[in-house]
């Protein structure tokens, strides 16, 4: 086996605290640095995590960016700084782990894929439900026409109930970190699985759907949209942060619909089900996988 | 027990067998008499579904509505014949159980509506789920405010795949006959559950979504919508015959979702399931129900 990657985090936001457990896991990633605004801080969180003592506390960002023993980094940031320090990142050559929403919009995803581009790393967002093995049995089926037909119609429904403090405090909520709220934070998930049920074939046509829910401060807490392709797929989803726990999808083909309760964190760590015409499938896990 | 309502049957379609069998199932209701176009195909109906001897065979549908010991009518003729025939089994003082989806449009409905009113009779659709035990039972939890919060997501979802002779030839596909096409034949049964799951408030907007598939003859073929409510409550449907059978429905509230995988048929004849929360939920039917 090759040389394990040797990722620093760049950032201790609560998402990376998952991530970097799933690195952990990983047999061909290790974890070598944690740089945060304060060196007390990445090393608290080094110390939280249980990670190796050896492993470098950065004191700054820029300071992870310099470290020659860091081949990739993962970047948890809000959103609104992904610009900055993801192109930081790929001016070091550092290859780079993006977490989700990847940018504000598709000019600053462009810059940060250009920049990658001219330094000759590897770019790759943090859509983790993308890599479970399931998603990779649920292709198999999907992309076998004898099986599955032609696709015809996906729906697909993020939901969860946000307690009072995170619609007041959390980053997510917060037009100056993470603008696109529920759209960037769960929307963008339903967006990616529909896109992966067309095989990326883009629609011809996306139409918000009327009156979505904002917070006072403007950040979208419910949304959705409808997709439409030239030749008649239709796909819907709808996300909130206002709605009790739900990750339903359903793939309707012409010769069999594929549907999941659980697309986003399973409901058990080392399987995962999912229905494919009449038959129920339960995908196992070699390695631990974050669920619900 | 009260006396059992004697049913005429209005026409021999297909789903007439169907409802025929329920209606001798259910201890409070029996067939006494089934009227076609000529008395040799209403006899040929009464024979081939067992129903008793005595049962009369009318030639004509004028005929049935003059018999003396029908009660109500059940009418599963094609939906451009409806206006003529349940207004005229009003008018005869007959209570009218009328197959969907009930009308053309909703100004013919209104005359059949004003017709039933005016005779005192009692009119009823032909919406069989709505009278599954299953739909009881998720009715109770859906208007417990603290098991399910507030509505917040319909997504409901209804599909066969037609076979080339029922796009050419069935009466559902017929402009003359049933000209709603799947939008009246199974699109119904999405906006039923979508109107029941918010007990009957109207929605202020309903918007279709662009470019339905139709018919050489202009029947839709599959098409959808999404309808808004004034508190944020969203829902879509879509509907096709060009995809594989797919009944499924997922109702959002701010505490609970409950899923449902064959709202239009349950999969087993004898007990229907459901999710709502976490919890798996089998509802036994006292009387066998069609089923898928």
């Amino acid at each position: 086996m090759a040389q394990p990657i040797r990722f620093g985090i760049l950032g201790c936001a609560r998402i990376a605290r998952k991530v970097s457990r799933a690195i952990k896991l990983s047999p061909n990633a290790t974890i070598v640095a944690v740089g945060s605004r304060s060196a007390e801080k990445a090393r608290r969180f080094i110390d939280d995590n249980g990670l190796p003592d050896d492993t470098r506390a950065h004191g700054t960002y820029e300071s992870l960016l310099d470290d020659p023993e860091v081949d990739a980094v993962y970047v948890p940031l809000p959103t609104s700084l992904h610009l900055r320090w993801a192109t930081a990142a790929a001016r070091k050559g550092k290859h780079v782990l993006l977490e989700k929403p990847t940018a504000l919009c598709v000019a600053e995803l462009d810059q940060i894929l250009e920049a990658c581009e001219a330094n000759n790393v590897q770019f790759m967002d943090g859509t983790m439900w993308m890599h479970h093995p399931r998603t990779a049995k649920m292709g198999d089926l999907l992309r076998d026409s004898d099986l599955f037909g032609q696709l015809k119609m996906v729906s697909s429904i993020a939901c969860f109930l946000a307690e009072p403090d995170f619609l007041q405090n959390n980053i997510r909520a917060n037009p100056e970190l993470d603008a696109l709220g529920a759209l960037g934070d769960i929307g963008w998930y339903c967006i990616r699985m529909i896109l992966w049920s067309a095989d990326y074939r883009m629609p011809r046509t996306a139409l918000a759907l009327p009156n979505p829910a904002k917070s006072e401060v403007g950040v979208l807490l419910s949304c959705g949209a409808s997709l439409h392709w030239d030749d008649g797929t239709v796909a819907t989803f709808y996300c909130s942060f206002l709605a009790h726990r739900t990750f339903e999808v359903a793939v309707v083909g012409s010769k069999a619909t594929l549907t999941l309760r659980d697309f986003i964190n399973p409901f058990q760590e080392n399987s995962a089900r999912f229905t494919f015409g009449s038959t129920d499938h339960v995908v196992p896990t070699e390695l631990p996988q974050e669920f619900a």
